[in-house]
């Protein structure tokens, strides 16, 4: 067989393992009986094992070197190469029993950590924040780095991106929300929210979301809608990407923005070229420009007044209580600006500033700058400084997040930048596409599908991220435009 | 490593490939959105294969050698290597290139067969089931037997059974059971079943088959129920064994048996020993002995008048129409015996003879007395014989079941083998255990599981059928229990 044929196949049998590997995840998060939970970790490991054995596998690295070399690739080919060569270089850095050993401490952390956090006992997770912090270095030297330990982790969830750039990122955005925030605390006037109260079944919230994901060009013919307790998107392979989501009894809104969050990835994985499939590139480019995907379709699109326009009738239909609250007012209370202690449910303005807090926390523990014990000190002063609240437990403090107790440093970024991304691409749409807000308010969604499947979707992890936004919007990553929707939306709601 | 180790570890990368692959089934006939079919078929594709190299490897075999000359081996690791040793040498008949040319063939035949089938077009058909009884020759062939080709086809569902056997039981079974048939017939005073007429909604059904499923020991933290619409049974693993059912809105007894016939083989796959996880053994003695589970709770539990006279109140409790009906009159009209042309549909007392039909023109059509063309009016000719109705299309006739579309050949004598087996099995239950109707009565089937957990399941596959039957009940497989249960339960219904 030819070699280019031969590492197709390589990688084809990788998909199908992985695709097994995924409805393995899916089903335990959605459908798994209690009962099965122990035998299917084993299966999971397993597979899991066989698809990494076959990311490092000998005959794929003679593949690469050959077709490194090779100047008859098409653009698909090329990107293919690069992207599972990078990944075939650092899997392959990484020492099988080093891993072995981080696995097995991942494990341990985290229920560990489970237990911290139920507790607020800090010291309990201590030790092994020290260790998971250990690794991640060592992580770190064996992938290799120019300047920071700390880019060579952030380079698995955004390829290109350097701490040095995020900060130029970071310092004059925070400059604008700090005070921009207590603006709104202090000069505005906060939307009317207590009509919400109530208690809203949630057989009709998951009616209420299936029409929204419907309305918004989620194809049910390629995937489905559960119900989990950590909402996610799972791709599956082409044509089965599902959504799960999580409704509240007292809160009508919840549910339903967790489903046009994960409706916003799931539309992104099923306008991946079907070429793509098990190339290496059915997936997003990368962790930040998947969440700019789920964050427009939430926040952009799903806490704007012309979606309300259009789907105050259909939510007024299913909770009539709401039948004489205006699309205005449902638009006003669904953005309620509170900074807050907890990051998963912090509104789109304070949100970004909880990011900014643990990338400096992780980025201090990785760089050896701070001392792991002094994180829920750190952590707190940071919350008075940045967002003017200061957690009372550990467990709403330093133990919140569940990422590094399994060993994921460099991971948080990509939430901001998901934020940035959205707005700057979103702009670039709403300049392309004309009347985006008037179609939107007739329910016709399309017109914006439609261009992010051409300009964004299809391309999968063809393109860096950096690449794809400049082909997209035709400029570098530019924060200014997340600043600018931020400021316009808060200052109408918040009549400044 | 030990051999004996190696051996044991093999088995456990089958078991997790296979737990993997069951999976993949399950929910590919529950979840799947249909856009995700074809890149499934190419999963599955893939760990079939996977599974079925495994299982011939060359390694294998020579563990089987060695621990076949070993006597140190405890009862469980003996039956382990009789049972992977039988599969092990069996795949290994069949070479690799006659095996996928089979494939490939069969699913022609399927997808021919299902037009056919629609149009009641036996001709269409005709030539894909000769390639297919080829092939099944052919098969036996490579398998070898004694005495009868057919003989190496049923060894894969009910090992150790024979056409001689079969034939033996056959002979006096039918010349019970068409008589008394005609007897019901002509003689009998049919039950009242007009009340069962009416719309039921599949949510309430649902709630009925979870009830009834909770009540006879179905563990739902081991499992689950969901409707698809071939109902079957999946082992996905110990602790996760889940039933499927359909439901019929026109019919509210229909989904609800389906639901114990599924519920009667989950209760089997819940008792198997979990030591027996991985080792060969984790399955049904046999798949008659499988079906005697699925029969038993389906008919001499759930169309038992103890079981109604417990369930009466629940299923008036749901359905509110049937509050005036009795435990009796519903019990009664769960039990119309009524000639009809399929089996699926056939009750207790006339389906032995559709399977009867079945084996004596594929045993036929195997040895070549029969030909292919010759068939639909052989099965119109047999009909009237044993149930004095024809079919007029041969959709209802030799075109009904997808077996021998599919290259099954052998298989429908499990389904006659179920029914006699479940009766010598609960003849024996009732006589060791002291009251059990009184039991059913007040609901309580705990006594009837506990005994066939310690008498049948837990087993798995360490007896073969017939030992098994033996040591369950001290004597060898004998029809002549379901014959009494039969004309005992049937006279007394229809008032001979």
């Amino acid at each position: 067989m030819d070699i280019l044929a031969a590492y197709k196949e390589h990688l084809r049998e990788i998909g199908k393992l992985s695709s097994a590997l995924s409805l393995l995840h899916w089903d335990q998060r959605t459908q798994l009986p209690n009962g099965g939970q122990e035998t299917r970790a084993e299966v999971v490991g397993k597979l899991t094992k066989m698809v990494f054995e076959l990311s490092i596998a000998d005959k794929l690295g003679r593949y690469l070197e050959e077709l490194e070399k090779r100047e008859d690739l098409s653009e698909e080919e090329s990107a293919s190469v690069r992207v599972v060569g990078k990944a075939y270089r650092r899997n392959k850095a990484i020492p099988p029993d080093f891993y072995e050993r981080f696995a097995i401490a991942a494990s341990k952390a985290e229920t560990t950590w489970e237990k911290a956090k139920e507790r607020s006992d800090f010291l309990l997770f201590r030790p092994h924040l020290e260790e998971m912090v250990e690794y991640a270095r060592q992580f770190a030297e064996y992938y290799g780095y120019k300047e920071s330990p700390y880019d060579a982790l952030i380079e698995e969830y955004e390829p290109g991106m350097t701490s040095r750039e995020l900060r130029a990122v970071i310092e004059p955005l925070r400059q604008e929300l700090v005070p921009f925030i207590k603006r709104l605390q202090e000069e505005g006037t906060p939307p009317e929210t207590d009509f919400l109260r109530g208690t809203f079944s949630k057989e009709e919230q998951r009616s209420l979301s299936l029409q929204a994901l419907r309305t918004i060009g989620y194809d049910f013919d390629a995937g489905r809608l559960d119900p989990a307790v950590h909402p996610f998107t799972s791709s599956i392979g082409p044509g089965d990407v599902r959504v799960t989501t999580r409704f509240l009894v007292d809160d009508p809104l919840s549910g339903l923005f967790s489903s046009l969050h994960e409706g916003g990835h799931a539309l992104y994985d099923q306008g991946i070229a079907p070429k793509l499939r098990w190339t290496g590139l059915d997936e997003g480019a990368s962790y930040g420009i998947h969440e700019s995907q789920s964050r427009m379709w939430e926040n952009l699109v799903g806490r704007s007044l012309p979606f309300w326009t259009f789907f105050q009738p259909t939510f007024a239909s299913t909770f009539p209580a709401f039948s004489g609250i205006s699309a205005e007012a449902l638009y006003r209370a669904a953005n309620v600006v509170e900074p807050s202690l907890i990051r998963v449910e912090a509104d789109e303005v304070t949100y970004n500033l909880h990011i900014m807090l643990r990338f400096e926390l992780e980025e201090g523990l990785i760089t050896g700058k701070i001392a792991a014990g002094d994180l829920p000190e750190l952590w707190r002063d940071a919350m008075d400084r940045y967002l003017g609240v200061v957690p009372e437990k550990d467990a709403d403090g330093a133990l919140q997040d569940v990422h590094w107790s399994s060993g994921l440093f460099g991971y948080f970024p990509s939430y901001m930048l998901g934020n940035l991304y959205s707005s700057q691409i979103f702009a670039c749409a709403q300049k392309e596409v004309p009347d985006l807000d008037t179609h939107f308010a007739r329910g016709d969604f399309a017109p914006l599908l439609t261009w992010l499947r051409e300009r964004v979707h299809r391309f999968g992890m063809i393109y860096e991220p950096k690449d794809l936004v400049k082909r997209i919007t035709g400029e570098d990553p530019d924060a200014s435009y997340f600043v600018r929707y931020i400021e316009e939306k808060y200052s109408q709601i918040y009549k400044l």
